[in-house]
């Protein structure tokens, strides 16, 4: 027995998206059903369904930032009512037994963590995720979305405020610590409000002064143009940490020559080359570059609530379903203030 | 007035090493005359020699890893007695008036730190390193070697053992910590004994099994040779911390596949060409790459008690003045077993 709600599905990288039946399996005892309203966006899902990260398994119907109402509830769900605003992020089981798990960090799994979309989960069956009205979900694997804050500003923080919240908490990011953020788009920008509501001095590296204004508003008290020669000089040795989200690669050494001693640069974007860091830039300060993906489940609530106390949602443009297609290049190109969030009422299959 | 000592020099990149006369400076209040007995050959010295890392001055007299004998005291000097067995690492003085020099971090000064040779010193003067039968060091950049190591064999301790000394202490190596080293050479050995009598279960990453035997001796638990198909597949997500020792450029991804969920690969060598780093080989478990350079005056007096109290000093090859040119390559092809320490009194100008 399963039930049919309408989705967006791609059959190939260069497929357009259709509007679709998926089935949704009927709930187990701690699985959790819920009404999608919004679902962003992510970089992330560009990369899987244009297999810039390998092989994507189709039809694919993308979508890990969904926010939306519990319909219903398993027999043993006690942590969920019908009505519930909730969320769903990155994935949606883990083995729930090995170190990483117990340590709230399932998306290191070490039996392997499944990912909202695109997954064969632990039961053979393919996971399809938010561009869709419905979805079914393991509790433990759903959180719960404050009231205070707008649903669908809310959703990227489900994937873009994990993800920068997870290094900026793990770093002790308090009053007064100097963060950078290397690129000012859907992570970033998230990244500079969490920051900023963290106490942190905010400065934005961002390539022109075309969001210098946005940044400043999202809470920097520095905006520097990085395409500027020199633009970098006065700030050589000046911060503690910076986040880099920018999913192309950069100039790491640039930025790198930023840091204090001992600072870190943390890389939260993916891109197909190799990062390349001269060894005397790590060396000479004693800096480290670190990766950071998403965050466990308990880190993730904890920075929604984080969130509701500091009135903290992502900016976005809420756009109808057969908009996505024209979504993705904008995405690519910058061109998205600064995330955007799929009605997914609009889907008409 | 000066003191005119035995040295040995080069005047150019390609030039062979000579034996001088070098002038020391009459003491400074705050300064130690050191009859020196012995000087290592460290990597960096032919690095520098070479140019490989940029311009050197010559004429250079290289040598960062010194120990000798207090010869004589300036006027202030209360650590140090004529008599006293002490040692020279890899800078003789720093401005110790900033956070860095404050925090006995002192090769990070932010004024510069002077280093033993080939620097323009804060009087104006030209240092001249270790290959020589004295030098004159201000009191603070001097340290207590402790009479129960063998003076030869306790001179790499100087550069090598705080090398890695410093980022095992700094990442809080203990009893079972799991330490991989890769490359068993100068540094490597001496990072494999530190370890070890840390408690440290290590596991040494040397190209082929040639010196799996030293490897054991040296006090690790496990060594493998990394040239070998598939060797690194057992050891994939089991190390916390991984040394890598090697000065040219390696396959930093497969050794960051071996590191546990939130593990720190410490890059010590300094290639010419960049690091390349996989975006994901970091972002799957949460790693991140460091830069460590030698370490703070305080830490490294620590590190020489340390290797006192466990009976810790480097394998050497006690060379001639006469052997250094010799030694240069046998470095480079990693034919020493496992430092080429100087007999400085063989110098004979």
């Amino acid at each position: 027995m399963t039930t049919t709600v309408p989705a967006l599905s791609v059959k190939s990288a260069d497929d357009t998206f259709k509007a679709v039946h998926l089935e949704r399996r009927d709930l187990r005892p701690d699985d959790v059903r819920i009404d999608i309203s919004y679902a962003g966006i992510c970089h992330s899902d560009i990369h899987t369904k244009r297999e810039e990260w390998g092989r994507a398994r189709f039809p694919l119907t993308p979508g890990h930032e969904i926010v939306g109402t519990v319909a219903e509830v398993g027999d043993q769900v006690t942590g969920f009512s019908v009505g519930d605003t909730v969320g769903v992020g990155c994935f949606v089981d883990s083995c729930m037994e090995c170190a990483a798990c117990k340590d709230g960090e399932e998306m290191f799994c070490e039996q392997g963590v499944i990912q909202t979309y695109g997954a064969k989960d632990r039961h053979g069956e393919i996971t399809y995720g938010g561009y869709s009205q419905q979805v079914v979900v393991r509790d433990h694997f759903v959180v719960r979305v404050p009231d205070s804050l707008d649903a669908a500003a809310a959703t990227p923080l489900l994937c873009a405020g994990i993800t920068t919240y997870s290094p900026l908490k793990r770093h002790g990011v308090t009053q007064g610590t100097k963060v950078g953020v290397v690129g000012l788009g859907g992570l970033g920008h998230v990244a500079v409000k969490i920051a900023a509501a963290m106490g942190a001095e905010v400065t934005v590296l961002s390539r022109t002064d075309a969001k210098a204004e946005d940044g400043k508003k999202f809470g920097a008290t520095r905006y520097v143009a990085t395409a500027e020669e020199g633009a970098l000089d006065e700030l050589a040795g000046s911060l503690d940490l910076i986040l880099n989200t920018v999913g192309s690669a950069v100039d790491l050494d640039s930025f790198l020559g930023l840091l204090t001693r001992g600072g870190t640069m943390v890389n939260l974007g993916a891109p197909e080359e190799a990062l390349e860091v001269g060894a005397f830039s790590l060396l000479t300060m004693r800096r480290a570059v670190e990766g950071s993906m998403v965050g466990g489940l308990p880190e993730t609530q904890e920075m929604l609530d984080f969130c509701a106390e500091h009135g903290i949602t992502a900016t976005v443009e809420v756009i109808n379903a057969d908009q996505v297609d024209e979504y993705y290049d904008k995405v690519v190109e910058g061109d998205v203030r600064y995330r955007a969030v799929i009605d997914v009422s609009t889907i008409q299959a």
